[in-house]
């Protein structure tokens, strides 16, 4: 049998405390906590249970409340001191004597764990280690083995098992498990890195993770829908023999790489002009804290402009991505990428000069490391900022626009995502998203159509899904206390002031008790913060799954684009603390906006649902080109004029660009049509 | 009085017929007539004409019928000649003796007049020169000095008269007219450069152009809505007095300039990646030619990728822009910002290595004239391209995104438009369009407030508006034989196979009819051409005017965003060919899809319009920050992988960036989550 969970814990190396830091090295309350930091909590933590082992699933900065926070940050922002909030560490971990899940608070200022909870109906999330090691089991258990067997591949075919949260609807809830789907390197390299999607066998297996063994063997539907549910249509052996090698790695796909792209360089002669001060980045007026923990990545803090709050913090609350093709058991695609497992890292290349932010991330035995490169900084150029030609005279006044980037990309299996938020000098802030990387595959059978996905390649579905992400924002325009409108432009009914039919104006809704609203860009709807921020929702489509299915209880957050809560704190994820095997019954927006609380003047919290409803396109495979989506929050009657308006014009001197012909200055000119 | 309109026409310096251009440098079909085409057209026509005196409102290419052009086309990206088509011009003008109006067609091979049409219920556009001369002749008119002096503005304030199409509802559709509003400048400047629109005057003047005065002289409604329909509440001496300066010029306003942005340039050491002949384009698989008329701006015909065709014309076909204020004379904004008057040039700075397309223009004299940089070619970086990292390995392959850009501003009165046609690698075409400039304003009372706009000063209102952009997709997906489907995304009903309620797939209904439908963001909504390039409409707020509305007749394509018709030589205009003054009678899209034509598996065009509207912010004045909007054309199963598959990957030694800390390479890290 394969080794239980308990088995691979390293023995940690000592269960003495690590020390408190001196007073002079004391963080910021918002710095993410540091390697010693963790390793400091986690043996706090097992320094309390000497005769257990651990699993620590998470060890991450709990960030001060918020009348303790917000005070220090004020007046930090006005130079002065105030009162610093208890350093303190969440700490969730499996005693594995019990398999009970608990979450501990450490106090890291009295060195101490001041509250424990033991976790009762909810799966912990996923990790890495947990992964690997089922992973490898699964290559010795038997039934594994028996499995792989029968489908009589070609010897030396190397299977590549993705394991899978699980999108349970299974009776027992207290089965803690994955699914193995099964692929296999192309056959015609056996390299690492080939492209094993192209490669999909149409057999699932069960894992329990605490039995560690496969306790279910499932095959999958690979007929069209002529077929419907009617098992084994496909070959039983070799089920793969009519795939064919897709890689998208150069050196495997024998492409001919374009060679006519000739190279475009940035640079920054003077250097960036952004300042970072630890976690603090000033630029452009701008001035914020960004943080980083295992679950949202990257975390804004404290969004200033010109010393005027904006935000207190923004976040990206959870994703979530389910399947479109019902049969079982492929209907258990439907992961929290987020909630389920962890956020991960960051790189940019072709920037001019970035500056990368390390994060720190905790092993199954409590030790910490430092994770490099989480989020690049860097700026851009975006074209044109504001411009306009004075016809009278021809002079043409015009502004390149620079943004500030903080980037983080993260691979979830399959999908790579490339998460930005975009500062711009005219006040604004923009989150793009990029989706790329591969098509999560099923197998379908040679010649057979599926209406649930797009036949990628020879054998492959590339199968719908969506994507939902989930955007937290916390604002604080001028004061934490907020007010929501839902404003719609709306035409005038006729009258004596309307003769002619043309009058239109805006209809401002505030939003009094805590609830949801939707998208209506037919209205032109958008939603502002004290009619001083405005949000224009992005109109996707929202969870085509019935209302009443499984996967709905699940993640109620997929039902509307705008929810409004009042500010609770601790209330940062939409679908619950624990996504993982969730059944419906995790705390998450639904419950926080059923407690119908006044958010009108109060400090609220307001969530922004935006999807991609993902058809896929042949050619996005074997790697997707990126699709992006930008969402923009932007000043609205909150200055009292263009902010930008203090850019310096743009010069040929300053940009040193010059034409094809090598003329130093671009002439400007602007026919106009002289009106 | 002020000299009639004929008085400033100059005679043309002979009237002999310009030469045949020699055999060797014809044009190609679609080349933009040169300066000495426009004179020999333009002398043609006059020659026909000996004893009248014209007013030339347009000299432009004819573009070849489809039928004769598309096989020269394909001929040539064969490599074969085929019959070259005749080479003709469209010559529109007035016959001053009997203010008549003409479109005449003149063979430029054979050097004679093949047809002329005789235009009755239409004006024709308006030209710069026309617009320069009314403002010219209303400085002398004693309607307008009496008015001027009644305002009793200081001594010494200078009035900056705006002229406008006028969005006629006159009961006498003969008398063609603008109406000029009227602004002054910045009194603590007199600076011809300061900004006029922060200074609005409560008078509208109408103006006969024929007969070259002041028709009637309207006063604002300044007040607000309690105060209804009634005129003359504000101040009728010096009604801008509680205006103030709001300038957007730095060397006006006062406004210290940011110091803390440092340089950023880009370089293409070894030069650009496209290769430019004559007008035709070629850049990393896309080949095409790019066409510059005075109406549409630039044109991109015969775009192919790789060989294969995609679209035969691309052009945007109109733009209109509705103004929401109902209360008269302010209500005729209302204006067709292609079709009334013209578009203008371009520039750029700050791109690396532009190359630049000049135009050309006539003037009222029938003489050519050369306007330079009219479109700015360059290419672009745009982040990532696509990437994976393989979390078995580790291993990232990613590359970056190289966008070519095809860029043209035009300047509108007070409004600036940024057209930018992108090209990228993975075989999709973007249409970016950046809206920036000035708001249009009007007088309100100091202290009042509008729901038809934004106090943006003192004494300003930003009149809400919209503005509707068509784009004119014309395509040839492989072949000219094309259909169109509307795709939505649904859920499948509850059935055994949808037992979990999750299953969902695209319904697809093909357009048989010409005919309109709308965007539909909440279901997934695209349209498909030949299920091979998809276009996701842009989901904005259609004409918000009554459908019984003056303006309503005039602008059809405002109500819906996409329309399909079958393809017809000539039908560009979706709002017909003469919009100025139009009463809704002009023929248009309304017409076309009116013929029930068969559009299924045949020659069709599909147009898409798109809107802004635009409730003005405080932040848009005195300039506007840009206002970004993207369409996308993207390939939809026409090829079999990604497209961009052959891109070289990212490498340090391409891109030459480096960390703010001086480090050459930026370590590629991707701690991914280990599923």
């Amino acid at each position: 049998m394969a080794p239980s969970i308990s088995d691979i814990i390293r023995e940690a190396a000592a269960l003495s405390v690590s020390p408190a830091p001196t007073k002079a090295a004391r963080p910021h309350p918002l710095d993410n906590l540091s390697v010693e930091e963790i390793n400091r909590a986690c043996s706090i933590a097992k320094a309390k249970r000497p005769d257990e082992r651990l699993w620590i699933k998470v060890c991450s900065l709990r960030e001060p409340v918020k009348k303790e926070l917000a005070p220090f940050l004020e007046a930090e922002r006005r130079g002065e001191t105030a009162p610093r909030p208890t350093r303190e560490a969440d700490v969730l971990f499996f005693v594995l004597s019990s398999r009970g899940l608990y979450e501990v608070v450490i106090d890291l200022d009295a060195g101490e764990e001041t509250l424990c909870t033991k976790v009762d109906g909810h799966h912990a999330p996923l990790d890495r280690e947990e992964i690997n090691q089922a992973r490898a089991a699964l290559f010795k258990d038997p039934v594994y083995i028996k499995t792989v067997e029968d489908l009589k591949l070609p010897p030396g075919t190397t299977i590549v098992p993705q394991g899978w949260p699980f999108g349970s609807d299974h009776p027992d809830p207290a089965i803690r498990r994955v699914f193995f789907i099964l692929y296999h390197r192309n056959p015609a390299n056996d390299h690492p890195d080939s492209n094993h999607y192209a490669f999909p066998l149409p057999v699932v297996m069960f894992w329990d993770l605490w039995e560690s063994k496969v306790t279910d063997v499932h095959w999958c539907y690979t007929g069209n829908e002529q077929d419907g549910m009617t098992l084994g249509t496909g070959p039983k052996e070799y089920p793969t023999q009519g795939c064919q090698g897709n890689d998208y790695e150069p050196s495997l796909n024998g492409v001919t790489v374009r060679t006519d792209l000739k190279p475009l360089h940035v640079t920054q002669p003077e250097g960036v002009s952004f300042k970072v001060t630890g976690q603090l980045i000033e630029w452009q007026k701008w001035r914020f804290r960004i943080g980083f923990n295992y679950r949202e990545g990257p975390t804004l803090h404290d969004v200033c402009y010109d010393g005027r709050p904006v935000f207190y913090r923004l976040s990206l609350s959870e994703m979530h991505v389910p399947y479109a093709d019902p049969r079982p058991p492929l209907h258990l695609k439907q992961v929290f990428d987020f909630g389920d497992i962890d956020e991960g890292g960051s790189f940019a290349r072709g920037v001019a000069h970035p500056q990368y932010f390390d994060g720190a991330e905790v092993n199954p035995s409590g030790e910490g490391r430092v994770v490099k490169n989480v989020i690049c900084c860097h700026e851009q150029d975006n074209g044109i900022l504001w411009k306009h030609t004075n016809t009278p005279t021809g002079r043409a006044a015009v502004t390149r626009q620079r943004l500030l980037v903080l980037q983080t990309i993260i691979t979830v299996g399959n999908y790579d995502y490339i998460f930005a938020w975009h500062f711009d000098q005219a006040g604004a802030i923009h989150l793009e998203s990029r989706a790329t990387g591969i098509l999560s595959t099923g197998p379908i059978n040679v010649g057979k159509k599926s209406p649930y996905g797009t036949v990628v390649s020879p054998g492959v579905l590339g199968t719908s899904h969506q994507h939902f992400i989930n955007l937290r924002i916390d604002p604080c325009v001028d004061g934490h206390n907020n007010t929501i409108t839902q404003d719609d432009v709306v035409p005038d009914p006729p009258s004596a002031e309307n003769g002619h039919g043309i009058g239109f104006r805006v209809k401002s809704t505030p939003i009094t008790v805590s609830g949801f609203a939707d998208a209506n860009p037919l209205a032109n709807r958008s939603f502002k913060i004290v009619s001083a921020t405005g949000l224009v929702p992005h109109p996707s489509q929202m969870r085509l799954a019935a209302p009443d299915a499984h996967i709905t209880s699940r993640a109620p957050f997929t039902q509307h684009h705008i929810w409004v809560t009042s500010y609770r704190d601790g209330e940062l994820f939409c679908a619950g603390q624990y996504t993982n095997q969730s059944r419906g019954t995790a705390g998450g927006i639904a419950d926080w906006v059923a407690r119908k609380d006044n958010v009108e003047n109060t400090d609220l919290v307001l969530w922004h649902t935006f999807a991609l409803t993902h058809i896929p396109r042949v050619e996005d495979f074997p790697v997707m080109p990126v699709e992006i989506h930008t969402i923009s929050l932007k000043p609205n009657n909150f200055f009292t004029a263009n902010p930008a308006l203090d850019v310096p014009l743009s010069s040929q001197a300053f940009n040193q660009s010059s034409t094809v012909d090598g003329d130093s200055a671009a002439t400007p000119c602007c026919a106009g049509n002289g009106l």
